[in-house]
């Protein structure tokens, strides 16, 4: 990227690290053969390509033929849902993927707090007998609220637990989308609780198209895509051994580097949110202080309008969204803002800055005097 | 790849075309942003992207609005049949993707002559009042037989006009897996006279895991994935905007050098098919001497063992196929040599040679010594 621009929007999407570009480069036009075919250089690439699931699955601390690598997140959610018959429960701020999923069964969707936080007792009372799958992501996409999952993956055991006791064999699964915060929270299966997790390569400096969906051995998956039977028989095509192999390198270095980049995040974070509340006292803060990631802010200006200030930015060179970037492009209101409570007001005057590999000390503190002044410039300008 | 060895499985998989590769590169770590993202440089992105399908477009004579980009052939084939209600006709020799996205459905699975030939008549016979779509493959992909498409969507296009005149409004289309081929054969859509068609970028010098579904405006599509509402809401998930780019730029080229290619690697076949069977007069020929992709030989020596032939060559540097990929990754014989009524003593010494980029006059002339001599060498191992 152009090296004048400052990227605050980490969590939209992140450019590969070229550590990572440097294991998938041999994988485009040497190493390009079919990894089913039975000549030991295709053999070679299939081992390449079982490595990669096996890094994977380490690093998540499970087994490699408990994960099926797919095109993306949003394919891992719909992989998840897809052999679901019962009734599904989904907090109201989860992404698009998931809302959209689970509305292709009976569902409840579950209020948040002000804070987008699920409370483990709203999912409690949202489970019904025919209750088979509860699905909260790890962390919001647009407040950085990060969810207490074990405490629901409790509430889920206890009502497993109660239906075994009483000989009902409808099965409940606790599936989290992790596609935000890998590098920055820990996403150990066991150690989170959960039966199935959902990755994205493409938003941890890894390869774009390339997810995971890592599913508990006594769980059944139904294929979304049938065919030439790869990955068990639950995702067919042939395997993307340069995205596979990329994207299980760009999780090892977010892992590695976690605690490091979690805390450097976080100062560079809280400096810049300190500039901005100190200069605009009436923003409003949105999302959890304590229970956020380390890159993420989301700061609202009353009265001004978010996408405006945009581009405000950007002409002054500092890349910034208003909300996801999914809900920014169809010029509807963030679903997530709704669901919090935020006036609409408020609502249309944020802005979602989150940092991360492209951040430094230097940049961050720039972007905050930008943002200062022109948000300064914006409220003269409407009071004018 | 090792310069020294010499690649005789195109069909499996073929490497990205450098010049491909270089419309990509700029795509991994610069110009990362999300194609949803509303700054410019994102802007940027999202119009590289639209005019990649722009150009995907032009070159099959489609409208971009009418593509859905997808991970591979195998999405789309399933996308393709996804929606579809009522009772459908694929001849046996399909790809597995195919074969198994119809069995999800009412099917009649129809004969192919010992050419592999599909005939519009047995389509014709196998059409029920309820059917709603018949695939049939532009080219098969063990025997490179190519399919009377044309002919085939003239009986469609009949079934069609005599529902409409009995007032019938069931529909019936026509799709064909052109995932073999392309760069080879006329891939344009409405002179194939098809309803939908399915491409692959990895088999065309493309990046793997991307390919696309074109389906006529009429055709209302019922999507795999579902989320953020990318692709018309036809496939949800982050844009892969790199792949896409490549994938375009393969097409282009494809078609752009496809009637010089197409003559090179049918001199190179020709000569190396009149090299085997000199040599073996009792060699069995499968596939159809006139209607066959221009790089593609499939031969059979009765009493040898195949899968052990394609050993030996490695051993000397030659890679072939014994059938498809995914066939002989699972030790079974090839679905499309018993459809087409080939012995299994035959079957079992089968190779699939085929020719591409990689393939020039001089390497291919030195394989084709090279089979002579380790099949000699076999026949007199297993007659001493």
């Amino acid at each position: 990227m152009n090296t004048e621009l400052i990227y605050l929007d980490h969590a939209a999407a992140t450019p590969i690290d070229p550590r990572v570009l440097a294991v998938m480069q041999p994988f485009f036009s040497d190493d390009f053969y079919n990894p089913s075919s039975p000549y030991s250089p295709a053999v070679n690439v299939r081992r390449a390509y079982d490595e990669a699931k096996h890094t994977l699955a380490q690093v998540i601390g499970a087994k490699p033929d408990e994960i099926v690598v797919t095109a993306g997140a949003t394919e891992s959610i719909n992989l998840a849902f897809n052999g679901i018959t019962g009734h599904v429960v989904v907090p109201a701020i989860e992404h698009h993927a998931v809302l959209a999923a689970a509305k292709l069964h009976d569902h409840t969707i579950v209020d948040v707090d002000e804070r987008g936080l699920v409370s483990p007792d709203s999912i409690k009372k949202a489970i019904r007998p025919d209750t088979c799958l509860v699905s909260v992501a790890i962390a919001n996409n647009e407040l950085g609220t990060t969810q207490p999952l074990r405490d629901i993956a409790a509430v889920i055991k206890n009502e497993r637990e109660a239906r075994l006791e009483r000989g009902d064999k409808t099965p409940i699964y606790f599936h989290t989308d992790a596609s935000q915060g890998v590098g920055q929270i820990d996403i150990n299966v066991a150690r989170l609780g959960v039966d199935m997790l959902t990755l994205n390569s493409g938003k941890m400096y890894g390869p774009k198209q390339v997810g995971l969906l890592w599913a508990a051995s006594n769980i059944t998956l139904t294929p979304l895509i049938v065919g030439g039977g790869q990955e068990r028989g639950l995702r067919s095509g042939t395997e993307n051994v340069a995205g596979t192999v990329g994207f299980a390198k760009a999780l090892s270095l977010a892992t590695e580097h976690r605690k490091f980049e979690s805390e450097r995040l976080t100062g560079l974070r809280d400096s810049l949110q300190q500039k901005l509340f100190d200069a605009f006292p009436d923003a409003i803060f949105s999302g959890h202080h304590k229970h956020r990631l380390a890159g993420h802010l989301h700061i609202s200006f009353p009265g001004l309008d978010g996408e405006r200030l945009v581009f405000t930015l950007e002409n002054r060179g500092v890349l910034v969204a208003t909300g996801s970037a999914c809900a920014a492009n169809k010029g509807t209101r963030s679903h997530v803002l709704v669901a919090i409570g935020l006036a609409p007001e408020v609502a249309d005057g944020s802005l979602r800055l989150t940092l991360g590999h492209l951040s430094t000390e230097e940049n961050t503190a720039h972007a905050g005097d930008i943002i200062v002044e022109e948000v300064r410039r914006e409220y003269a300008r409407i009071q004018s």
